[in-house]
C-alpha cells in the first residue's frame, strides 16, 4: 500500500518520459561479485525510470531476483547486495505508464521454462504485442503480466528451438518494435538491440568482464571502457567466451530516436558516437542562428534548458545569466496533489533571481514544450520577477505527434503543439515570441544523417509502424 | 524490504501450521459491495494464516487484484476497501513456507487466458504438483511462481475445454492431493474440494449472497447460515444463478484431516458436522478416562489447551485453574531471534501463578507436541514456580510422521516423538509423566468414523498417497 | 506524525484505565546491564499502559535516556538496548489521557539541575498538582510539559536542601496524591509511594542487584524475589550499600485501590499480600453467593470475566463453559474508526460458541460495567446466537463515581451507573437479569480490611480528597 | 528509531553548514491561515537546515505546537497543516551539530511560563551560552535541553520585567552571540537580531500580513515585498497594530558574517542590500583578475561553483563549460557509510564529461575549501577523465579559523588550511594550480565595507569575542 502511494504520482513533471533503462554484466571470473556493478550501471540510469528497479544474477548454479518500487538506492541497500550472489546479471529501472503501475510488472521477469531458469530485462515497445499476446492466449497461454517481457518469455518457451540463442533470434524475428533487450540465462547473457536501432544500446569493457547498457554513462561510472554501440538487429552473448555476435538481423532503415539527444541521455552520455551536452549546445547555437536574438540576458530554464542555452548564448554573443533556481529540495515526497498543493508547488519549486530579470528582455531556453503548462508557469514567474520580455527558444521542433515507442506521452492530446500554430501556442503561454529549431537545424546539431534518424514525434512519419488498436491492458485490474 | 523482515520468523511457534484458508462470495445483487464482506471472511480465516492475504474481485466486467504481506488488516485498510468494486468476489489468507515465502507466491493469482480474466486461491497441497510442472515445462510453458495454483491455472488454460467448469473439471480429475480451491471468473466462482475431503469448506447463505469458505466460523461472522460442507470431489459454481452443482468425483476413500478438531479450526467452527471446542472438551474427558489421574489440578498449556483441559478436569473431577498466563502484549513484533531475545523471551512470554501452582501436583493438558521444545520449557516454568509434580497430558496421538497435505512441518527431522518412547519423550520434556490419547480415543470424541478421517501424521498411513521427490522450488533463487 | 496515528485511539475499550507502571533497578556491580533487566520489568508491566515506554540508565558517570511511543518491544529493540550503557536504571509505561497524550510527556523526564543529572518516573495523579504548578510559574519557572513529574523535579531543583534525598523528602511532604515514584541521580535510585498506599509499589530482590516495581509480577519475571512492598509514605534508597529507608511519612489512614484486584493487576501479581487471580475467583464466589443462580452454564466475559467466572461456576455448582472467544489478531492495527469500521469490529472481535449457548439460560460474568456499551454488545451477540436468557453478574460494586487518582475515566459522565438503578442498567444493557458483588462481599474476596483500602469509585467517598478545579492544560496547544 | 537513522548523518558533506533558520509571520486579520504560508517560507530555508522542522502558531486564545526530524514536506503534509489553527506563527529549520542532535532539542520550543505560553525559535550561538547556563542550574533551574533557546525563555521568565517585550530586551542585552530569534507569546511577535549584526534577519510585507525571515527569499517566495533588513540589535514587535521597534542595542561594531554571501544564502536572496547570485558573480571576476588564467575551459564545481565559475569566465574571456554534472538522484536515501559505499559514492555522485575534458587545461572554480577531500577527489575526476592540467581558483580566502558562532564545522581540526601553505594545499588535492581570492577581493565582491564584515574564518579576528571552555552538553546522555 505505501507501495502504491510512492509509485503514484509525478502528475506536475511536463517532460516526455523514457520508459526505461537497461544493463548487464557478465563477469570474467566466477569470484566477480556482479551485485554491486549492476548497483552502479542502475544508479546511473535512473534518470531512464525511477519508479522501480530490479536485477537478477547467476551464481554458475542459479538465478537470484531482487527488485522492487522506487529509486535505485531505496530498492537496494548495500547489506544485500552484498549477500546477492553471483558473478553476471542484468538489471532494469522502469518509469512505467499509469496502465503498468502495478507492481507485479516490475522488470526483471524471472521464470523457470524448458530452457531453465531465465530472466529478461527490456526497454521500448513492441509494435505488434497485441498480436502476439492474443495468439498467445488463443494457444492456452496464461499471461501473469502486462509486459512486452512476459510475451517474449512465453514466444522464447514456445520456439521449439534446440537452443536458448536460437529462441531468442527466431522470436526477435517475429517481434516488430523498438526496444532494448537482456535474457540471463543458465550460462550465458543475451542482449538485443532493435532492427531499426531505435532504442540504444551500448557495449563496454569493465576490468571485471563485459557490459552492455542503454547508455555509455553507466560504462564510464563502472570505471569501463566504451568498445561499441550494439548494432540494429544485433543478437549479441556474453559468456565465459568474452562477447560475440550470434546474428545480426539486417536491411532496415535504421532510426535512432533524436529525443535521446534532445532530452533523455545523461549529458555524459555518447549516442551514435555523439556526446549529448555538446549536441545540446550545438541546437542552441542553431537555434541562436535560425532566429533573430534581441535579448538582453540568455537563460536556461532548469535544468535540461541550460545547455542549449550555453550554446545559444555563445552563438547569439549575448550574456548567460541564471535567472531561475530550481529548489533542490523538491523532490518526490513533495506536496500531496491537491489545488492548495499545486499552487504552494509552483511558488516553491522555481525562484526566480530578481537582479537578473528585472527590466530585462529575456531569452529563455528550453528542450522542449509538451503539455505547456510549465512553459506557461515559467514565463509568468519571469514577467512578475520584473522581466520586460520573455522571448522563448525551444531547442526541439513542434512536438506534435506521440512516440508509438516507448516514450510518454503516448496520445496526442496531452500534446499542445497539436492542432496549434506556432503563433497561438505563442499566446498560450504567454510569451513575446517563440522560436523552435527547425527539424534540419536539430538535425544538423545531432551530427547524424536525417534518414538514419527518428523524427516521428515532429514529423508523423513513423519508421518502425505503428499497433492495431491499443493494448487492453491487465492492470485495470489490478490495485496493489 | 520491511516486508521481507515482517515475513521472517516465526522460529518459537511449536505447533502444527496450517498453510492456508480461502473464502469465496457470491453476491446475488450487483450493488452489493464484496470486498468488505472477503474482509471479514479473511479475518475470522485469520488464524489459519498469517503472512499475506489477499482478495480479486469481480465487478460484472473485469476483475480486481489487492494483495500484500501481513495479517488481513495490515494488508487492507477501510478506505481501499471501499474503492475496490465488484459484487463477487474470492481471498486467501496463507502462512508460506520458508521455501514459498516469496510475495510473488502471494494469493490470489490472477491472470488473463483464453478464457478471459481468471483468480485463483487455493489451500492444501498437491501430491503430483512435481509432474505437473514438469509436464508444463516441457510443454513450452513458463511458470513463474513455486504455487500449485499457478500449475492448475495453466493447466486449465490448456484444457481445450469449451468452458471454464469443464476445463477446471478436467483438471482437478488429474490432480491428486489434499485441496480447497476457488476460482473467479468473468460471470462464475468455482469452488471444489478435493475428492478425500481433507481439506474443509462449506458453504453458507448470506443475506447478500452467497459464501464457500475453510471454515464455518468465516459464514457466522458474516452473519450468515451454514448451508452444508463442500462434498468431497464436488465441484460448486456459484452465479446469478444462486448455487448448483457442476459435476462431483465420487468413489474416493473419505480422509477428513483429523488435525482440524485437534487444533487448526476455531474454537466456533463446526468440520464434519461436530463443533471444534466441544469435540476438544470431548478428547479432554477421553483422556482423563485413559490415563490414571492423580493430581491437584488441572491447567491448560495456553491457549489451545484450555479446551481439552476443561473436559479433562470435569471427567477426573478435579479443580481446574489458570496455572500460566500468556502474555497477550507478545505478538509478531516480538524479540528478535537471538539468543539474548530467546532467553528474554521465555520469561516474557508465560507467567506462572505461582499461588495455584505451589505444592501442587500438576496436570497438564496440551494439544500436542510437535518440537518438543515449548512443552520442555514450560513444565520446567511450573516447576520453578513451585510445582511439586508435573503430569502431561496430550490431547492427540503422538505425532510421528510428517504431513504431506499442506501442514507444516512437513519434515520427520522436526517431529521429537519421531523414533521416541513415550517414556524417552517423558524424560526428554521433564514431566513427571506423560499421556497421549490413543487414536481410537480421539476418534471418539471427534464422533466420525476412524476410516473417514485422515490420522497420517499418527499412524503413517497417507490416504492420498505421497509425492515423488520433493519439488526443486523457483523459490530458492528468489528474494525479495 | 504516524506516532500520532498509532497513539490516536481506543475508542471501544470499555475498561477503566490504569495509568502507568514503574520499574527502578541498581545492579549490585557495575559490571550489571541493567537495560534489558528493565525492558523485561517494562514488558512484565506492559498491561498497566501501552501508548509510550521509556528508561534512564546510570553508568556511573551519566545518565542515558531512551525512550517513544508504543509497546514496550516497538520502543525498543534488543540492539539498542545492548547500546545502552549503565548498571542502575528506572523505567516507564503510559497510557496517557488524551490531555497528555503529546509525546513530549512521554516519561521518564531527564534533566540537569543543581544535583546533577535527574530523571524521575512516576504513576498516579497528584491531587494538588494545580497548585504547584501555579506556584512554580508565579516564581518564574517555565513548564515544557503537563505532567506532575516535572513538578516535581523542579520544586526538587528549588529546595534549597544540601542533598537529594533530603529535598524529595521534603518536596514530597507537600504533595498529596496517589503515586508511585522513582528518581534516578548520579549515585543513587529513589523510590516513593504515597502516605496512603493508594497505588502499588514492591521492592524485590533479584540475582542482579535490587528492584522497585509497581507490580510483583515484574520481579518474578526477572526471575527475583519479593521481598516487601514499598510502605505507604516510605523514601526508599537504592544505592551501592543495597537499600535503606531514607525516612518514613506516617499517620495517613491507608486506602489501597480496590480496583488492583478487581481489573488492573496481572493475575500471576500480589497487591497488599493477596494474589489477584485468587482474589478474583473468591469474588466469583461471593457473586454466587450474594445472587440467586438459575443459569444451565456460566462463562466469562473475554478475558477479564474468566477468573471470577471460574470461582462462581464453582461455587454455584454449574458447568463453566468458553462461550465467547476473542479474536486473539484484533490488535492495534485494528479497523479505523469509521461507522463501517465499528460495524465490522464487533463482528470480529467476539465470536460466540453456539454450541454452547443455544436454547441455554447463560450466566455471563464480568469484572465491572464503566460504560455499559460492551456488555450490552456482548448480550446481543449471546441472543443472536441463541441463549435463550443471559444473566450478567459483576465482579465489583456499581461504578459510580469518577477516579481521582490517575485511572480513566476520570469524569463522571462517562459512567453509566451514574444516577442509574442496577433495574435500568438491566434494561439498557438487556440482560434479563443483572447482578453486582456487594462491597462488603468485595472486601471479603480481597481480604483486606475495608478502612485500608480505597473504594471511592463505588461509595463517593475520596480518602486522598480532591483537587480543585481542573488543570489547564498544555497539552491542548501541541500536536505531533 | 527511524528517527535516529534519518538524523544519522552526512558524512561525506564537506561544506561549512548554517545551523539553521527561522521564520515569524503575523496575519493582519484573525482569518489568516498561517501554517500554509510558515511551511512556505521553512520551505524557501530548507537549505539553511535539513534535520528537523517546526513551527508554533497562535490563533488568539493558544499556541499550537507541530515539530519532527526531517525535510520541511516529510514533517509536515498539507492535511495536518490544514489544521493547525491560527493566524500568526513561528517557524525553524535546523541543522543540528552531533552533540544536539537529539529529538528533544528540536525547535521552537513551547512553553507556560507567568508570561503565559510562549515559543522562542532562534538560530546562530551564544557566545556565553555556558555560563549564561550554570547561573540558571544555581539558582535552582531545572533544564532540559541543550539549546540556547531553553536558557533564553528561561532567563525571561525569570526576568522580573512587567511584560514580555521588556523581558526579551532586557535578557538580550545579557547574551553576547550572534542569533537571529522569534517570540511568539499570546498576542505578540518578538524579533530580534544580535547586535553585531552577524546573522541576517529581514522584514517583509505579505498580502496577509507582515513577516520576518532570516533570507528575503522567504519572503519572494511568499508573494511578499521586502521592507529592509532587521537591523543589528533590534527587538521588533509584530502584532495587530503592525510591526514597531521595541529597543534598539546600539554602538557595537558591524559584522555580517561573509559566508552568507561566499555560499549560505540561497542565490535569489538579498543579504545586506546585494543579491548572493551577483556577487558570487563579481567574486569569480575577482578571481579572474587577481590570478593568472591560461585554461582552455572554465568550470564550476556543482553546484555551488557555478556562479562564480561564469563571473571567472567573463572576465577571463574563456569559454565557460559543464564539464561535471552531479547526479540529481543522489539524496539523503544514499549509500550507507561502510567504505564499500564509499567507494562506489564517488564514482555515481560526480560525472565528468569527457569530451568536454579530454586534452584540455581546466581552471575549476570551486566557492570554499574545508576538509579537502572533495576538491581532491574532484580533481583526480577530471584528471582521469583526460583533463591536461586542473587549476584550481577559490572563491573565498583560505579557510582556517573554526566558526564560533553558529556555523559547523565549529573545530580547527577539520580544517585543511589550518597550518598549510597554498603551495602545500596544492599539492595535497592534486591541482596544477590553486588560486584563492584575497579578503580584500571577497570583500570588494560583496561590496559591504571590510570593517562592517566578519572574516573570522579568514583572518582569525572573531568580533563577537570567544566563549568559555566547551560546554558539557546534555545530549550525551540522550539517545532515541
Amino acid at each position: 500500500m505505501p507501495n502504491g502511494a510512492m509509485m503514484a504520482t509525478n502528475g506536475t513533471i511536463d517532460k516526455p518520459r523514457e520508459a526505461c533503462g537497461v544493463v548487464g554484466i557478465w563477469g570474467k571470473e566466477a569470484s566477480v561479485k556482479v551485485a554491486p556493478l549492476c548497483y552502479l550501471g542502475l544508479y546511473a540510469l535512473q534518470h531512464r525510470g525511477q519508479e522501480s528497479a530490479g536485477m537478477v544474477t547467476f551464481d554458475g548454479k542459479q538465478l537470484w531476483l531482487s527488485k522492487g518500487a522506487g529509486l535505485v538506492p531505496e530498492v537496494f541497500d548495500l547489506d544485500s547486495l552484498a549477500e546477492l550472489p553471483g558473478f553476471a546479471g542484468i538489471g532494469h529501472v522502469r518509469l512505467a505508464t499509469q496502465a503498468e503501475k502495478h507492481v507485479i510488472n516490475t522488470q526483471p521477469l524471472l521464470v523457470r521454462s524448458s530452457y531453465g531458469s531465465l530472466a529478461i530485462a527490456q526497454n521500448g515497445s513492441i509494435v505488434n504485442g497485441k498480436e502476439l499476446r492474443q495468439e498467445l492466449l488463443d494457444r492456452g497461454t496464461v499471461l501473469q503480466t502486462d509486459t512486452d517481457s512476459e510475451v517474449i518469455l512465453n514466444l522464447i518457451a514456445q520456439s521449439g528451438e534446440a537452443d536458448l540463442p536460437s529462441a531468442v533470434a527466431k522470436i526477435l524475428s517475429r517481434v516488430r518494435g523498438a526496444y532494448a533487450l537482456v535474457v540471463l540465462g543458465e550460462g550465458m547473457l543475451l542482449a538485443a538491440r532493435d532492427p531499426w536501432g531505435n532504442r540504444p544500446l551500448c557495449l563496454g569493457r569493465l576490468e571485471e568482464g563485459y557490459v552492455v547498457a542503454s547508455e555509455s554513462c553507466a560504462i564510464a561510472n563502472l570505471g569501463g571502457e566504451l568498445l561499441r554501440e550494439v548494432q540494429p538487429g544485433e543478437l549479441l552473448i556474453l559468456d565465459h567466451a568474452g562477447y560475440h555476435t550470434h546474428s545480426l538481423d539486417p536491411g532496415k532503415k535504421q532510426a535512432l530516436c533524436a529525443f535521446e539527444h534532445v532530452y533523455f541521455a545523461r549529458p555524459d552520455s555518447s549516442i551514435g558516437g555523439r556526446n549529448a551536452y555538446l549536441v545540446r549546445k550545438a541546437i542552441g547555437r542553431e537555434l541562436a542562428q535560425e532566429a533573430l536574438v534581441t535579448a538582453d540576458v540568455v537563460i536556461g530554464a532548469p535544468d535540461s534548458g541550460m545547455s542549449p542555452a550555453l550554446g545559444f548564448a555563445e552563438a547569439a554573443k549575448l550574456p548567460f545569466e541564471i535567472g531561475v533556481i530550481k529548489n533542490r529540495y523538491v523532490g518526490r515526497t513533495f506536496l500531496q496533489p491537491t489545488p492548495a498543493g499545486r499552487k504552494l508547488a509552483v511558488r516553491i519549486k522555481l525562484n526566480p533571481v530578481i537582479e537578473v530579470l528585472k527590466g530585462k528582455s529575456v531569452a529563455m531556453i528550453d528542450d522542449s514544450i509538451v503539455r505547456g503548462t510549465t512553459s506557461g508557469k515559467l514565463i509568468a514567474l519571469l514577467k512578475e520577477a520584473g522581466a520586460r520580455e520573455v522571448h522563448m527558444y525551444v531547442a526541439s521542433p513542434p512536438y506534435r505527434f506521440p512516440c508509438l515507442y516507448g516514450i510518454e506521452p503516448s496520445s496526442h492530446t496531452e500534446l499542445v503543439a497539436r492542432g496549434r500554430t506556432v503563433e497561438e501556442l505563442k499566446t498560450l503561454i504567454g510569451a513575446d515570441s517563440l522560436h523552435y529549431v527547425s527539424v534540419e537545424g536539430l538535425v544538423r546539431a545531432i551530427g547524424i544523417p536525417k534518414e538514419q534518424l527518428c523524427l516521428a514525434c515532429f514529423t508523423g512519419d513513423y519508421p518502425i509502424g505503428a499497433p492495431g488498436a491499443s493494448i487492453d491492458r491487465l492492470s485495470d485490474q489490478r490495485r496493489e
